[in-house]
């Protein structure tokens, strides 16, 4: 039972912090999305093309979080946006206090869009809070289309779904009408973008509904 | 620091417990195998062409780890072969506790090989001994080949490492070779096949390995 009770300790901190990040980023402004997926699945290739189309339309920058290493925040900074890596040492998610602890490297007053792309790891993010807008959710086509089902917490969370690596349907056994279908049993509200990053197939459209919502959270000067 | 004290002692009463799981399978003779991977890897493919390849050689049964659902479970069973599910109900990884609960329902002296297939998470269950003999990790290539950098625990705690869905490389900007290199940089110890379970490329190979370690555990009569 202590532990149990522990854990609850931990999620509230969590809450807490992360409701002064959400404070924070309302504060300036900043709509903040927070990327989760299977390790894989494309979330830094989907964020290389993004970048490349929003540049010069939105103000971005983007923290990374990886169990070891910094070779996401290296890809992305080649992009020529700031990037701040989180290394979680073993850990499974990111927490509302490593988001804040980053947001020190981070000048908000001249972003319009922060995007937080997670650990690889479709069950750990799903409970943690880091004070963003949505949880983006993306799930590869080569994950089979049963993932929403297996899954369900990291989908009931997300208020957006990106169907990846659309491109490989032909030369795989793959279902994106099934796997959209579990998807919205479990969350009939998903916004669903199917996507390559590879061949920019929809990326125009996610691109496009990402740049809509940093515009509105805008607040006007 | 209570936290911490706290997964010591969870991890010290998984040892335990991993450890009365290795004495009941050393004393069965049957050979333990832990399949890990990230989800969508293709552990259950894997494990269905397996089936279908060692059946009438060898005696096996299956013991499922998933998040929700008895999809994978009921998968298995249709390859004529037990198979018993665990669902964690959020947990991100099986412990040797709920394998060892699901013994009850496996006859060990009818057995030469168990597979466990754990939870799709590339983190958690690199650290729970489950009382196997080794641990399998399956590296989709279409996952790319940096995931023994960004996940280092769970290729340094594996003993063999499957290269799978090989026969996308064509399609995808995948390097299995750099793949190979950063696994062996992390573990050079790692037993490596390259797998399709869609196209059988290696499955040969592979479930000749497991046959003949399944071979050698069993104790002369």
């Amino acid at each position: 039972m202590s532990v149990v009770t522990i854990e609850r300790k931990v999620l509230e901190k969590n809450d807490e912090v992360a409701l002064r990040n959400r404070t924070l980023f309302t504060d300036h402004g900043v709509y903040v999305i927070n990327m989760v997926s299977s390790p894989g699945a494309g979330k830094t290739t989907i964020l290389e093309k993004t970048i490349d189309l929003l540049k010069g339309k939105t103000r971005l920058a983007v923290i990374e979080g990886d169990v070891q290493t910094d070779i996401d925040a290296r890809r992305i900074e080649r992009s020529g946006i700031p990037a701040v890596q989180i290394v979680t040492r073993g850990g499974c998610h990111l927490e509302a206090n490593l988001v804040h602890e980053a947001l020190q490297s981070i000048k908000l007053a001249e972003l319009d869009l922060l995007v937080i792309e997670n650990v690889g790891n479709l069950v750990c993010p799903a409970n943690y809070d880091l004070g963003e807008n949505v949880k983006v959710v993306v799930a590869s086509t080569t994950e089979g289309d049963d993932k929403p089902l297996k899954y369900p917490a990291m989908f009931r969370n997300a208020a957006v779904l990106l169907i990846n690596k659309i491109d490989l349907v032909p030369y795989i056994n793959a279902r994106p009408d099934v796997l959209r279908k579990n998807a919205f049993s479990i969350n009939p509200h998903l916004v669903v973008f199917e996507t390559s990053a590879l061949t920019n197939q929809g990326m125009d459209a996610w691109a496009q509904w990402l740049l809509d919502q940093a515009t509105k959270t805008k607040p006007a000067r």
